[in-house]
């Protein structure tokens, strides 16, 4: 039986390689019309995850993702030969992440999802970040979870823990859903239940997990049917 | 100019006393026919500062609101001469806390609040405790912040601090919103904005503020008054 369900977001929930190539082109087309966007969204994510496993480590006190994002941007933006950009633009950069929308399936499929559970974002993004998301895909969740919860980011056991006892049920009675196996087999080591949800394109032309690589208790092709298999 | 509102929760948003004698009432009146189910509530509500002092002086770890509520049921049932309340009995009186009807003004009002604002119960119940509430009066937040999140008790320094750093808005752009000149006071010396709300019958036969004894940004007869004052 289960009775919350807790959500990763970057790729699962939101399709961050989209809109961050949008609000990319936005901002620096003008001056790089060259410019890859596609391929300036996914060189900034791949630098996500050296930047939250500093904190991880302990190796920095933790700060939220718009810190981690606005340290690393220099280094994507040198590695793309960009110079010169305001950092009122690269302010703006920033907040693409907190512009993203959500896969089609997700805002009718969480509505459905609601009627039944209590959801909360399981996240690495900070509290405004999932507020801002959740806002502007008309999303409504019980509560937000994750980093800003737990003050450390995934997959570090603070992160499933913390969402569990937040709603106070069973851990198996808690589903954490993602699109991403490793955020899978690390909830399952705590004893949640776990759903996996087949994001293809979350890479564009790099694609995305079709199909869990780790056992889970549901494995979808997208939020409705994980709403359909969960009866709701 | 106003970015986001927390809000106070037991008597600003909810109607504590009725709810909780409605419950004591429905789960104790067969035994104990003479019960005074509304002084039933109020001794409970009289064991709240000192439970809270507990954590807020270190005393012990922080624990929840709803191990606070079980840790002083036996106190008041000693109090009011109940003997031989089961567990399974006092467990439900501690749920009759997540039972809480809001008042009469609140769910309207939070909804056009919310056209404008960011909103989140900054209150001294936890997560679960006020998703609960949240769900029974179809009211909608932005995320729970309070006690869950700072790990600590109002009025202590972080509930206001991690209030304000969990929107990002700057600290006068965030607004405490509460029944209680106390936690107004209290938000007012970290620098967030305060509305105090009327609720001249909060404590029953016992009366409720009327209007703050300290000075306020906003003064409201109730939270559609709040609502009309900010433009909403």
């Amino acid at each position: 039986m289960i009775r919350a369900l807790v959500f990763d977001v970057f790729g699962t929930l939101v399709d961050w390689r989209s809109g961050v190539a949008r609000e990319a082109a936005r901002l620096l087309g003008a001056e790089v019309p060259t410019l890859d966007a596609g391929a300036f969204a996914d060189a900034w994510r791949r630098r996500y995850g050296p930047s939250l496993e500093t904190v991880r480590s302990g190796a920095r006190p933790f700060v939220d993702l718009d810190t981690l994002h606005a340290d690393s941007l220099p280094l994507v933006l040198a590695e793309f030969g960009i110079v010169g950009v305001s950092d009122a633009t690269q302010r703006e950069l920033v907040q693409a992440w907190h512009r993203l929308d959500a896969w089609p399936d997700v805002p009718h499929a969480l509505r459905r999802l609601r009627t039944r559970h209590l959801l909360a974002p399981n996240s690495n993004g900070h509290i405004r970040l999932m507020a801002d998301l959740a806002r502007r895909n008309g999303l409504i969740f019980d509560a937000i979870l994750g980093a800003g919860h737990s003050r450390d980011y995934k997959p570090k056991p603070a992160l499933y823990r913390d969402a569990v006892a937040a709603f106070g049920f069973a851990p198996a009675e808690t589903l954490m859903v993602a699109a991403h196996s490793g955020d899978l087999a690390a909830a399952a080591s705590h004893g949640l239940s776990t759903a996996h949800i087949a994001r293809p394109r979350e890479n564009g032309p790099g694609g995305g997990e079709t199909a869990p690589n780790v056992p889970v208790t549901y494995a979808a092709r997208d939020l409705t049917d994980l709403a359909d298999q969960l009866g709701c």
